[in-house]
């Protein structure tokens, strides 16, 4: 029992140095407390049908300029310090309400249509690459009339280098639309992304269906666990993205453009699906939930029947062995001389012919 | 233990060899990824109440000369090669956005009214021959002024054999209405089509079912996971198909005439009823889960029995044999001649008398 | 374990001989194939205030004559044959659509208001007398301007028989009124109908409880589970005729008079209430499941109680005896008269002390 | 297992004697058949501002005078004899369906408004003081313009007793409003009292809590079945109060005056909040079931572990006892003086040492 | 056994001990009795732009004077005593009926809009520094034109002095607003302090899962249904104040200013926020019960794994030690000088290679 306990603990260990470090971050309703970043970083792209131009920007002043320029422009802000964002926030009209869900982490999905500013908040889901669990951050987009910012916790990473790419292109679409298309383009990435990461997550379930079905362990049992937790994460960040694009549908803003609601539309459908796909993630763990509670049931009744079995086969040689263990001074057969072969052949027949008959039964 | 662990294996092993190929592609939340088809082909059904002319067009130009004709088609590519659908798309104006969801796969139904055109995506379902579970496959359908356009990935099969050869019996209804019959024929096969593949769907519940009562095994553990997986996909399915059908009823398309309309709402309440169904699957899988917990914990109870009656039938002997194998030099009736008989008597007496005992109390 | 696994085989066999027989009749998803029935039974009631008249149709074209009368006209088809059906609903100018319904058996319950006639379907439900199971049988209803038509399957029985019992009364208000009161009695008898079959499956549950309570075996499982299934066909037949009503109270058809909509509102009460009795039936069944789970895990537990006091008594008798059955040349007491006396006393006496303590903890 | 096989019955038998007399009452779904009582008791207060009288009637027509009475009264009648209803019912103008739902017990609650009066139904919750569980009694009310008339089954207990020392004290709102203002207070207190007896049932709760984290039987099971029986009838009583209260605040009848809206609304709110209650109470017995099953699962595992550390223990000594019990010629040690000792202080060493090691895994 | 019980006792005595005394009080449907507080405290803020003052009144009629005072006051009642309130009410022309529920506690929240006051009930929650369970305080705020009144039960604590801090602050949004803003400050930090409280709990959930992964016993299982309790606690809680701000939001009171909706929408985005909060923890509890559940089937699968293969090592020598234990006269290889040891090497051998066996199988 020594070693079996030893390998449980060492099974579990690694899963428990996971969890106290990475699971706490993801515990859907604790926010870790949000710390200052040391700098901020805005990088601009400003372009028109004809024009383009992309610049990081070294002081907040740099990014004033844009308000009234004809040329659309992205400016991207990576790493929220506080005053920096209200001094953006002040000069392009943002209502200090908003600069604070700008400036808290853990902001539910939503929307709002404030002083001709249409702001939303949603999050990015990574993958992470260390330990393939999700991970969450929160972007804040604000459309004004020929700009649009965007404010993210963290630099190093975000879901849009493919519309980057698309930028540079002249003739692509984005090139080619005002504002809203580029706000429209930003939204339906982060949620185009929420597909990759479910795939991800979708082939880590598919593994731990085959472990499970192959050997559960208490391993298997703190994975389900962890993706269950996973799940609760997923649901919390995709369910209200619904919400805040029909918000965005039915705003009747004059930001955005009649042409361009049909592609708000597209990225409606896509979310449902997202949340029907969910629900559909949420019902596979529910299986592999009962699903691994069988097993478990199953491999203990197994067991049991090994020992009903063996108790059962043991009976018949411990009785004979006792009788004839028995001191008496007549003891029949005793004194034969292939009474002890005799014996012992019964001894070990018996056992034979239950086998026999347990087998016939469908027992084994 | 080793056999049974063998035979464990070999249960599970063919399940497992089905289990890495189909339910990766039938896991409702990742889609196989689209390979781009070698061949595109499309049939041309051109029909009026008098006319009639069926034939496989060998070029995509081909197709172009159906969209004023007087007649009404109903054109039907099999194959989604991109530069294709592109030029068909391109030429019977079909938005951009709806091309792009005819050639990705995984669509969720819905239907949308743009540019003239009604447009829907749905899942046709087939049972797989080989392996008897349900496969799916996505069809997406363009209804215009005179004509209908069917996209579907694969050639090899569709549901629509019985409508085709309605089409070829001048006095059918189809041939004597317009496009927006022939639409709705279309789904409504595609429907229909789902109660056969429910109903194969029930017969295998229904095995199931029986097996679990007779004997329930990791086999029928797996069967009952992949079962409930399948419930997944039939109501990702089915259920947003019913939205779709709401949404062509309310849609006061100019399309659809009036008298169709009456059709339509007859697939509507269909669609309700598969919709029901599914929910009712559902609670029968439930029952089966329930059933085979329940079924395999009585079973244990049956084992847990028995060892306890060998237990306890097996404890006065082997106490009796104990007493009388202790070494004392004076042992009582050791040295009377019936003193053995006597003993050995007693000890079979004894667990005569308990499972005499046992039985009255209802243990057996 | 023979005869044990004989007598479970008994107790499974007479029930899994009548599920092969009946349960797949009664799966809520799989309709039995119609056949064609080989003749058709119609009846008519035509009454009005002062006159009544009754007679059984012994030719197609006899049923044609009501259409325009001024009395009321109950014509009550038995039998769905396809040809008589069709003649029957053309003459009385019913959709195909609807004749379509009234033929297809396992419809789900709707109402339809079509060229000024008002159709519905329901599902009548008896208590199999022969095994206590619960049946169903679908009936038609089409109301026109002075005539109910009603189709059913079966002419062996029906729950009209108190209704036309009243039509006999010269002054039951059923004879006072139009057709539109006939139609409301006819859905007010099947509703009140399905009160008491609900009633009957509520015995059955009681009964079934106690037996769980009493004794669970293998067989009150089978028989929740055919309890579940039943459920699910009640809330498949009860839950959608909600609907129905709802949609005959706000269907506005001129067929049905302000007074008699009264009498609707009372229907859909009482549909209400069924509609709550379902729900309840199906969470005691939930409870039952519960129930029956809990009681095999305490009642397994016993079994291990059992086991565990019979291990822990037979411990030291066993190892005293092992002790003193040593073949040792000199062993203590073995040589003293009352020394095996002695030895017997203490085997037996531990166990007794033992017994002795357990009581006072409280494990017997 | 005989005695305590007997204990367990002696344990379970009060329960059924209980459960066959009682439980049916009250399985929510089965009704008692009505009894026709055999005396109706009339009880009438006719009260003004400054006016009061009270008064029981001996024949049914002493009833007749109050409806243009100016001063408001409030006819009780204790006893539904079909007649005397029927008289009552005729004369104050109730419509016969109504007349009917007064008669027939087991209404679901609900209100009309028909003929220029408020009809409602609901019922009465009591605590059974014989074996503290729930019971309920039906009761009709009528608001007239100047009366209020309550129907009720059973003469021996009510809810109203507060009210009626309110309607004695000259100062009292009772007194100094009208009939609606009445209607609203009977309501009032029937909707409190059922706070009074969710506290009692909460309470039972608490002790069947206690019960079973302290010692989990089959009564403890049996009572948690009996009260999640108790929560289906509290849910069907309470559930559906809110939307007859609810269509009473709605049914903008000219009988209740604007000021007692406000009161009705506060209604409303109780009856929320009794409503969320009785969900809670749900979850709280969803908990014991829970806490219930894993309770006894633990307690097993704690037999298992005895169990497995006896099978131990005993194995050494055993095995030991059988080495030397051989009757091999040649022994080693066998003619030591000592060597008897040594073996069995090495016999239970070794199970001493496996305890101490045992300890210190935690297996203790 | 003595021991083990023991300890399970001390390990649940204390949990029971906490139990009675708080639970009870925590049960979310068991009201404790209010009992009338001897003291009453008023402090009352009263603030403009310009001026600030604070004050505790010694008397109720003191409190009477800002009612039609141009500054905007605060006055903040601890203690409910009832002919205080009633004077309070009475001048400040509060309803009877808002009177009434200010009075008594157990209130469900809610919102109400009478006599030109807005008025509104809900809890405060609290961790309980001693045993860090949840409490909860009722307070109700009542709005007038420039005063706001607050009503708590206890006046040791409340959620407000970091808004009594802002008061004192000149520049501070609040000193320069109406009495609405204070009335959304007051409802903002109650709901702000919602989370704070989850936060806590969140991390109790933590170790407890912690706590359930190293070692599931009976006081895990008591404090999960504890947990679940709290749950019900706050779901009771919470979930009705999001019916209530969205009340404010609609109540189109003159009382609330355009400007401060804009505000009151942020708090109905936090108090949704909120409530998914409490649905994901309610999620997180069940995945608690299930691992716990699991983890417990787990260990007693461990159990039952070292009981069978220690019967298995067992039976071998048994069956040995029997054979040559019988009292034969001829006994092969009894006479051999190594008779003996090679029959205990064989003893000892077959259990070694059986090990060895289980091993490769993996059943170790």
């Amino acid at each position: 029992m020594e070693f079996r306990s030893k390998a449980y603990l060492s099974l579990l260990n690694p899963f428990e140095l996971f969890r106290s470090k990475q699971v706490l971050h993801q515990n859907p309703t604790i926010e870790a407390p949000r710390t200052e970043p040391n700098e901020i970083k805005i990088f601009v792209f400003d372009f028109s049908k004809d024009t383009f131009y992309q610049r990081e920007l070294h002081s907040i002043p740099d990014s004033f300029g844009f308000l009234n320029s004809q040329s659309v422009s992205w400016i991207n802000v990576d790493g929220l310090r506080k005053d920096d964002v209200n001094a953006i926030g002040t000069h392009y009209g943002i209502h200090p309400l908003i600069i604070e869900d700008i400036l808290s982490i853990g902001q539910r999905p939503k929307m709002d249509d404030i002083n001709d500013l249409l702001f939303c908040v949603l999050n990015m889901l990574f993958i992470s690459k260390r330990d393939n669990t999700i991970e969450s951050e929160q972007i804040s987009l604000v459309l004004g009339k020929n700009f649009v910012i965007s404010f993210q916790e963290d630099n190093t990473r975000d879901v849009f280098d493919p519309l980057r790419e698309k930028l540079k292109a002249n003739n692509s679409k984005l090139r080619q639309s005002s504002a809203d298309f580029l706000f429209y383009s930003l939204i339906d990435m982060i949620v185009d992304n929420y597909f990759l990461v479910m795939e991800k997550l979708g082939e880590r379930i598919e593994i731990l269906e085959d472990e499970i079905i192959r050997r559960a362990t208490t391993r298997s049992l703190a994975k389900i666990n962890l993706m269950r937790k996973e799940m609760i994460v997923l649901k919390r960040t995709i369910s209200p993205v619904r919400e805040m694009v029909y918000g965005i549908l039915k705003s009747e803003s004059d930001l955005i453009e009649e042409k361009t609601l049909k592609y708000f539309k597209d990225v409606y459908d896509h979310i449902n699906q997202a949340n029907d796909m969910v629900e559909n993630y949420r019902d596979l763990m529910m299986n592999l939930q009962d699903l691994y509670v069988s097993n478990v049931n199953l491999k203990m009744n197994e067991v049991m029947k090994v020992m009903a079995i063996v108790t059962c086969l043991l009976a018949p040689p411990t009785v004979i062995g006792g009788i004839f263990g028995m001191n008496f001074e007549i003891i029949p057969i005793a004194h034969l001389k292939a009474g002890f072969y005799l014996t012992v052949f019964v001894m070990l027949l018996i056992p034979v012919i239950m086998i026999f008959i347990f087998k016939r039964r469908g027992w084994f």
